[in-house]
């Protein structure tokens, strides 16, 4: 039976998409299944359910204080540094163009976890060109290349198709987790179940290598 | 040590209450934790948060759709029937006046998962007095009696009182789960995480019976 492979959708801006991407790897490794990183931009997904365009977690005072206090305990349980940005969120969408081309080229997972630390551990500005500049050259990339690139008018329209696919799936908020057939797991707390899914729902392909 | 009481806060309108409800108990004893049941009304902490009275899953309709998809796998995993209530959210101010009297006769947490069952997966409205007075009647208890009782001004205002008192937590959902030294966990999710919490902050209390 071939490895089922389930989409982790993130979003730069979005606080509880920091310890899931520092522990996705190691999870999906325990339940043999493969992961492919998708960012895409949430502004447009909570624009679409009518809400504002700022995060909720500023918009609703009690819920966004829970929130800082849960990500805290939650990377504390992971060994792994957090200070709240400020502001917050932060932009996002230039770290979201750069890791559409990181997905081309297989660096994305590795700039996804610089970005997230900057962001989350270093309290880093990472809407700011210098700080994605610095975070490619030190994964010892072409920053300057890639940053044009980013940000071109056909990158730009790709990251809002990308956007409208995770509208299609059902997404309004960050992190997901997508099975191959479909399903959808809301929250860094679901990763594990999206992953039994994925296995209990596993087609068998015809001459797929065992757990290959 | 004497064994950590987790608050359990439940509403019954609220669909992730209804599986927190009729796992909580095992779920304890499993780890070694006491559950004291809280009911409380959430609409007044919407309108606190500056939010909509109706449900969140209402008014937001991709959330909304993903929560019916969600509550169903949960309900499945936990072999516990399962059909969304029409109209959704259910009236619960009667069952919680009611629940708040079980609280100090020990029959709260019986009439809860009965109410929980009649609404979430036998389609009762359980807004009707009728509803809640066979409940109490199957439950032997003198069902008049404690309606007269619930629906006094006095037992309306402790209602308020025990909604302000989660409040002050800063509960702004349901479930939740608060240890002994006031940590709040959100969710039918955070059950496990709440337990271990109390159990790994529960003071040494002298002279207590170990585990008792």
């Amino acid at each position: 039976m071939a490895k089922p492979t389930v989409d982790f959708w993130y979003e730069f801006a979005s606080t509880y998409s920091y310890p899931a991407a520092f522990r996705v790897e190691a999870v999906a490794a325990r339940f043999g299944v493969a992961v492919r990183w998708r960012v895409f931009a949430l502004g447009p997904l909570f624009k679409a359910e009518g809400l504002p365009a700022d995060s909720p977690f500023n918009w609703q005072a009690a819920k966004g204080r829970y929130m800082w206090r849960d990500v805290a305990r939650l990377c504390a349980d992971l060994d792994l540094a957090f200070a709240p940005p400020d502001p917050f969120p932060q932009p996002s969408l230039l770290a979201a163009r750069v890791a559409l081309l990181g997905e081309d080229a297989g660096w994305d997972a590795a700039f996804a976890k610089a970005v997230f630390a900057a962001e989350f551990a270093d309290g880093a500005p990472i809407g700011e060109r210098g700080v994605i500049a610095g975070i490619l050259t030190d994964l010892g990339l072409d920053a300057d290349a890639i940053l044009e690139a980013a940000t071109s008018a056909d990158n730009k329209a790709r990251l809002r198709t990308v956007t409208g696919e995770a509208h299609g799936l059902g997404i309004f908020g960050a992190p997901d987790f997508v099975t191959p057939d479909g399903e959808l797991f809301w929250g860094n707390d679901r990763m594990e179940a999206a992953f039994r899914w994925a296995l209990a729902h596993a087609e068998r392909v015809p001459g797929g290598a065992p757990g290959g």
